[in-house]
């Protein structure tokens, strides 16, 4: 199959099109320049790395646009996993030339391998911890690596557990609350499959760890993913669609809650202490 | 594999018991009870048969509570198919002992032959005849056949197309609204998958049409309903739980409509002429 933009080799397809390397680049940045133009993104951004290849692709794809960009990594201190993790983000910012900021969790005292289902936790600290940098870096947005994959999976999956009321992160965009030291939040490959960026990290040799988290290995969300992307697969657009649809219905769904700020740590929560001091507590 | 509550083979299993026959009946008449006792049904109901096993195993089960039954089917006029139906709603009614009213489409100069894409068109005039021969025989609800696997495709449906902000029919009750001529609308097998209707149908030797319409032979729904049926089976419940958010988010995002009297026929409109009226038109 030949690219529909020129002679070349197409080596993907999407939405009807065909690519070779070098349009199917330019068609992965024009998705992500679609998403820094809707929401005007202009400023500081503190990129979330994970060491995979999502937030790669989504940090040298940034890197493209030449935005004033703070690359920095949660180390999970996850055994067999988190340093390797934190090697292959350190590559990348080599790479790119970019100094690497590395956040360890163990220095909050907070330690994922005592919990028997750590990835809550694990999704509140991270949470906690890349806004809490990206404001005291002087950001105006953190920028995290969820793709169109990613996005839909995590909606399907509160509508499968009936989770419904706590449904959030559908949009590609969530607006600052700096009364509450609130930085605003982007997914730049929103709009782009798990299948996509990985090429994108694979055309451009970028640095990323294969590994997936031992402790989501067995998540029914991985499961559920696979099964969206067979559907997807007979119907294009599908995940975009429902993307789409979920987008709409957080809109619509979502109360005003009261923030409040923590009274340990100053950053917004819900209670009188956010969830991030508690688990510390706990610790 | 025995049967949870006696010791006879079982021919089913739910939610992690199995079924023998009997009681299977006797499950499949409970989830029809939850729904009439939650939403407390007394009075008289139209119980729309399409002739097919879903509306025949809904009707068999109404009876079976001792309610005021007022069955009825609209013959929608549609070859080598609306007649079979017919036929085969005529056979259950014989056998439950009432007789059955028949409403023909065209009668109302609508022929959906004519129509590339009917479907749209025989919901809207299936869900108007339904509601007028309710609300003109005082009949306080009409109940039809819509099971757990329906509602779940017509909902994920709507979110696979992004079509939002149309969301409805994902609650086993809505209420009626009587300035408007509207009648109550119930899904007594609400909570019911397909299968366990067709068993359900089979176990009682209800008579049923086992061909699908013509016109939806190849619709997407189909598929959908294939997929969400294949994820259910490795993840009990899930339906069940789609269902509940799904109605959940309808209670969330829909909203008041100002409703008029149609300047034709009286019956409930959101414009000056309701879809009924305009689609006699243009016939």
């Amino acid at each position: 199959m030949k690219c529909y933009y020129c002679n070349k080799e197409a080596i993907e397809e999407a939405y009807g099109k065909a690519y070779c390397e070098e349009h199917f680049i330019k068609y992965f940045l024009g998705k992500v320049r679609s998403v820094i133009d809707k929401f005007n993104i202009r400023g500081k951004i503190a990129v979330a790395l994970s060491g995979g290849k999502d937030s790669s692709a989504c940090f040298h794809a940034l890197n493209k646009f030449k935005f004033d960009l703070l690359p920095f990594h949660i180390n999970l201190g996850i055994k067999y996993y988190s340093n390797k993790c934190q090697v292959e983000a350190e590559k990348l910012c080599n790479l790119l030339g970019y100094d690497l900021e590395v956040i360890y969790l163990e220095e909050y005292g907070i330690d994922l391998e005592k919990y028997e289902k750590p990835c809550s936790i694990c999704g509140t600290a991270k949470r906690y911890l890349m806004n809490k940098f990206a404001y005291e870096n002087n950001c105006k947005y953190v920028a995290t690596g969820h793709n169109l994959s990613d996005v839909v999976t995590f909606a399907m999956n509160n509508v499968i557990t009936g989770n419904i009321l706590n449904f959030r992160g559908n949009k590609p965009f969530l607006e600052e609350n700096l009364e509450y030291k609130l930085v605003a939040k982007v997914k730049p490959i929103y709009y782009l499959k798990d299948k996509e960026c990985m090429l994108y990290a694979m055309i451009n040799e970028l640095p990323y760890a294969e590994e997936e988290c031992p402790h989501a290995e067995n998540a029914p969300t991985l499961r559920l993913k696979r099964w969206l992307h067979e559907m997807e697969t007979e119907m294009p657009g599908m995940l975009l669609n429902m993307a789409r649809s979920f987008w709409r219905i957080e809109e619509k769904i979502r109360e005003e809650v009261n923030l409040n700020k923590c009274i340990k740590c100053g950053y917004a929560s819900y209670g009188k202490i956010c969830k991030f001091c508690k688990l510390r507590k706990k610790c």
